[in-house]
């Protein structure tokens, strides 16, 4: 049933019934929540081994006798380094093995160029005026709010099925010097699970900045969680393809292990080229004496290698590979043919990216809200909070256990339902 | 034997000698290393009970069932806020557990100020000009390097035997709005073992900054840090003091431990006044999603309360009281009546603080050097490794082994020897 084509009085009609449902939800008293990237119990549960793998100090000895439990050694324990070299595919030594949040180290970075510049570049960025970023949108929202804690100027780049819409990525970076950097989730992305082409991928590693401070932030948090068993995308190497430009410069690489291990307590990584680190390394080392090596080398002796890294993560895949197509299901049942909502069917990472009609995301959000379903608040994908199409809301089924989440949804398409015959009622 | 009354035909025939003994160090092609505050093996072997602790999911729920596994609590696990608060008479709601490091937050803190300012202050610290400290020194070189690296003047002060010499930081912080803050570790300080008298917290508490942004960054970093068991300093709670004044806010209080368990593995904490908390855990709201919980939850199981922390720091004490008390011990016998060198005998802290002859510090320095002693570089302790003497130079005893120490002091009694000689010499 296609709500855009009933007539009025069979919306009306729907909109009483919806409108019952709806209350019905809310005299439960739900307290739901699908608003976050979070692991589930099960997924933590599936890395029980790794707590009790270090349990004294032989285990925190390196494979080349550093003992990881003093201080030293910046750039992380070479085991690990290896092992993020070999999953991420940046050479050995330009990787930091660093901290528990990749965030933080986005965070760092950006803080950094405000404070100190980037090699090759025109000096610290807070001295050259307002800073600008490109966003793809619709994007992580906490890549956005680091750019607007910092008073980085955001300027929202459409996200195609190919990731960022290269025509105005060319165009903005070649024209404007202010433009210095653009964030980039390059696998299944946040929110919408799309995986950046070959063609999109090269014309990055080929942009031709107008400022030398340019800066892509290649935040590939999302490598190795494929879905499928038989279904995944393939992420073109972008260091391979920067260095036929001689652009290695241009590229800040981040990921972490927190949605492969614990969150909170995984391993996060920094990687960039022999020029970038000599700039970044000797102020990293003003910042710290080094990061927690025993949490390093805990991870190293846990996985050992890259396949059981894979392994682990089919292991996770089939934990939260349901949840994705019990949410699916819904969608498409209650959805499918009515016209006022499409949704991304990702082959991995950790959300379902759902447009609804023009003008109703807020409206689905706070319905949903006020009946004790949490979402990710409408907007949140888009620089400043501020969706211009009021259209995107992000879900991210992997936290709720399978009961919660099937309560959650059906809430949740009611309340899309209600909020695009609202505004189809006019 | 004074050295600087004798005779120089007697000053002649005594360098001879210790050239020829020194020549005999170097040929021994040495390698060792009084240069940095690092536990040394047997410290860390008695943490070995602390790397199993955790060794299932039910170790990492938190009392109030939290499970440390996943993200979230930027303020980190209440328990361990509970220790922090009684171990450095902090009001827990105070007090950020974080990661694993008191310098990185110390230099995210003054990065911090530099790009958003502080509560109440006036803006960025960036857009008011050039930014000073005051750095009482001897100090601790790394504080100096954040100045140094965000290039903020460094304003040498005095330490006297009761600390900072408190009339010239009143003079400056009264005068000049242009001092945003003021490096402290009250307590057994580095280099000096100086622990800050009664007066000097009370003062330090009471200062009326000419700038609304002025912080106080203490850095309590040896708290529990006692050398013997009968012998130890007591530090006013500057936090009550400060109350008295309202000046709460003036103060940044920093901690870790990193020399109570694991250094690159510990538990770092920030603490600051309600106020001052309100402005920047938004702004490190952004920066992380929260610390590693596990490693917090793995201390707060080890060590359970403050009583057994002090019970674990008195055996720490009893494996390098020797190793101070045999620095102690070559130094007296070595350079006791020659009037070339005084030095601290402290009773708590990591180091001991060696003055010898102005102008003789870095000389003395290069020549352990050249044999195969490394030190703290001379002038390190001051800003911009500037000694103005040219005295002072920091002994850290505790990494090597014994003999390795006894080796390392006697090569370096020597050097002092020569160096002074030299000087008398003209």
């Amino acid at each position: 049933m296609n709500y855009t084509t009933l007539p009025k009085n069979e919306l009306e009609t729907l909109k009483a019934k919806l409108t019952k449902q709806y209350n019905k939800y809310k005299d439960l008293g739900l307290s739901l929540d699908l608003s976050r990237g979070k692991p589930g119990k099960k997924q933590l549960d599936m890395l029980e081994g790794m707590l009790g793998v270090i349990s004294d100090s032989a285990d925190c000895m390196s494979e080349a006798g550093i003992d990881c439990r003093n201080y030293g050694l910046l750039e992380g324990i070479p085991e690990a380094q290896r092992i993020f070299s070999a999953l991420y595919n940046v050479p050995t030594e330009n990787i930091i093995v660093a901290g528990n949040s990749s965030l933080n180290l986005m965070y760092d970075a950006v803080a950094r160029c405000m404070l100190y510049g980037v090699y090759g570049g025109n000096g610290p960025w807070v001295k050259q005026g307002t800073v600008k970023f490109l966003c793809p949108a619709p994007g992580y929202d906490r890549h956005f709010a680091i750019c607007e804690s910092l008073g980085i100027e955001m300027i929202t780049i459409d996200m195609l099925p190919t990731g960022p819409d290269m025509d105005a990525v060319e165009k903005y970076v070649s024209a404007d010097p202010m433009i210095k950097g653009i964030w980039c989730c390059p696998k299944y992305s946040n929110p919408e699970g799309i995986t950046y082409s070959d063609d999109t991928v090269r014309r990055l590693a080929a942009l031709k900045p107008a400022s030398p401070d340019f800066r892509i932030f290649w935040d590939n948090a999302y490598i190795v969680h494929d879905l499928y068993p038989d279904r995944h995308d393939e992420l073109l190497d972008i260091y391979e393809e920067a260095k036929k430009h001689n652009n290695e410069d241009l590229i800040f690489f981040f990921a972490s292990t927190s949605k492969i291990s614990f969150p909170g307590s995984g391993v996060a990584m920094f990687a960039a080229s022999e020029n970038n680190l000599s700039q970044i390394k000797p102020i990293m080392n003003i910042q710290t004496i080094g990061f927690d090596k025993i949490n390093q080398i805990r991870h190293v002796k846990y996985f050992k290698n890259v396949d059981n890294i894979r392994k682990h993560m089919m292991k996770l895949a089939d934990l939260i590979r349901p949840k994705f197509e019990m949410t699916l299901q819904i969608l498409n049942e209650e959805l499918g043919d009515t016209g006022i909502a499409d949704w991304t069917n990702p082959n991995g990472g950790y959300f379902i990216s759902l447009n609804v009609l023009d003008g109703c995301a807020k409206r689905a959000y706070d319905l949903a809200k006020d009946a004790g379903v949490k979402l990710t608040p409408a907007g949140a994908t888009f620089p400043y909070g501020n969706d211009p199409r009021n259209r995107n809301i992000r879900i991210a089924p992997t936290y709720p256990s399978d009961e919660e989440l099937v309560a959650a949804m059906e809430v949740f398409v009611c309340c899309v339902k209600l909020a695009a015959i609202e505004k189809l009622l006019g």
